[in-house]
């Protein structure tokens, strides 16, 4: 089969409200900073009263990856759910816009399109809280194997573990890459969804996927333990390839027989930290799908995250494409 | 009457969809660089799906007007039309987040809350087409007498002109404010504006305006003339006070008494030029509402023109309070 896409990814469909906010904004509200909480409608429509005025941009982490491939200059293809409404059609013009394969028939009379409300810390933090709406009705039948087995890598994400119908889509998904030698990518998303979800995740793992992404939280929190390095030790028993960042500090990239240390790319004012680990997993696939060596691609991760944490949105605005070729990737 | 607003204004409702977009797309499609085209819905849709993927951000430009009031420290009054639908949340919110009062009742059951996609070229002019939709139907009876007459300015929006429902819930409001001696604004918004209705226009601006804001092209578009000096003699005998902008060349604030030239601030790179004549005119009028002198309000609309041109989006997003305060204004 031809590989007519570098990445297919499938993820929730999400529109961000992105607003600026204090500290205290946070505390009072009883978030948890830097960290997506799930929330329903009403509570939703509640902290929206509340939140300053914002900017609305397509958003969802697969989604955001799928951006950064394409800006790369990457062939790439998205599967999620948006409804039948204006969101919806934000999401789907901005994913077709940018050259994505993006076909998922709508939802109609079902909840509305997800959207992810963030809030922005002067420190450029952001903390998310997300009414899924639409995107878990995500279903197997959705998955279109056509797609899935033109890809040379599927990208999961691991935000999905909390929706059963979702978590069939992914087996279907992995099942159908996996028949025709495709690499299966996951993202453990979130600090939250790994203590949700930590002996599913470490099955799904250790039996199909090739390549994780983590954040320091998250792969403490699936091997609990406090031990950075203990837990990257027990990340590279299970899979061929992890990629676990480390914010400011970089990343580390580690297979059985190598470790590489990444270093951060430096940014001048790190103004939205939306969209940094979805960027740096697009520039790592769209270097492992076109060969380049391990080091490599995660400094293509670093440089794609540093665009994206320079400016407000999560997705990015420069081309990826032309920034690499800037800096001699 | 207790004067509980600086400036109720009346306009279009409108959220933006603003995308990068190069010269040869603005030609392409047949766009008027750096004006204002009215759009129907089929040609929205035709449109958007050959733009780039973009941001929303609620816009309208009396609406991006009170927000920048609001900025400023003001307190402002939006009055407009919007659909019950996702963006009609969107602008509602955004409006009310800032402070300002906004109470218009939506529409139910008519064409969606309208909106207007901005092309925004590398040299950061906007160039807009814009889908009017449930802002059409904003109507005299819209018009809540206990807001008009509680502002100090009452603010209207040239683009209105174009509904006729729009132009007699005009003349109601300024029935309403020159009832009880409040001052009554207006902008001209477009030059294409100016020529479709210039004898309404005028006639308005002889018998029921103090405060008119325009741009080069619109009040030599007025007086059908290329001389800039001619026109701008020919408005100051018509109203008590114009505010003409010229981009980077600054302002003419003039009466039948006094002429001052006013700066343009210094801006380190144009980013979009969307929304800079609005902020011109919030400047201007917070400090007019605020007994500062002529010349010092334009000053106050130099600076907060700047800000929104130095970013993205319609919508200060520093704190134009601060900023004030900062230049020592």
């Amino acid at each position: 089969m031809t590989e007519l896409y570098d990445v297919a990814a499938i993820g929730n469909a999400i529109v961000d409200v992105i607003a600026p906010a204090e500290d205290a904004f946070i505390a009072a509200n009883g978030l948890d900073k830097g960290a997506m909480m799930l929330i329903d409608e009403a509570r939703g429509v509640e902290l929206y009263e509340k939140m300053a005025p914002g900017i609305e941009a397509s958003g969802g982490s697969a989604g955001n990856t799928i951006a950064g491939i394409a800006s790369f200059g990457g062939r790439a293809a998205f599967l999620g759910k948006v409804a039948e409404d204006q969101l919806g059609d934000v999401f789907t013009h901005d994913m077709r816009a940018i050259g994505a394969h993006f076909d998922t028939p709508r939802l109609v009379g079902g909840p509305a399109t997800a959207r992810s409300l963030i809030n922005v810390t002067p420190d450029g933090q952001r903390t998310m809280c997300t009414y899924l709406g639409a995107s878990t009705e995500f279903v197997a039948d959705d998955i279109d194997p056509a797609v899935i087995e033109a890809a040379q890598i599927v990208y999961l994400e691991g935000y999905l573990f909390d929706a059963e119908p979702a978590r069939r889509a992914f087996a279907k998904a992995a099942g159908l890459a996996r028949g025709v030698g495709r690499k299966i990518a996951i993202t453990l998303s979130d600090s939250f969804v790994v203590e949700r979800h930590r002996d599913a995740l470490l099955g799904f793992l250790e039996t199909q996927v090739d390549l994780v992404f983590a954040n320091e939280s998250e792969v403490t929190a699936l091997f609990e333990t406090d031990d950075f390095d203990a837990a990257v030790a027990a990340l590279r028993e299970r899979v061929k390839i992890c990629a676990v960042t480390r914010s400011a500090k970089g990343s580390v990239v580690a297979t059985q027989g190598e470790t590489h240390a990444v270093e951060a790319f430096p940014v001048e004012k790190v103004v939205d930290t939306t969209g940094a680990g979805d960027q740096y997993a697009a520039g790592f696939m769209f270097g492992l799908a076109r060969g380049r060596p391990l080091d490599v691609c995660g400094r293509l991760g670093s440089l794609a995250a540093a665009e994206v944490i320079s400016h407000y949105g999560p997705r990015p605005l420069a081309s990826l494409k032309d920034l690499a070729a800037s800096k001699g990737l």
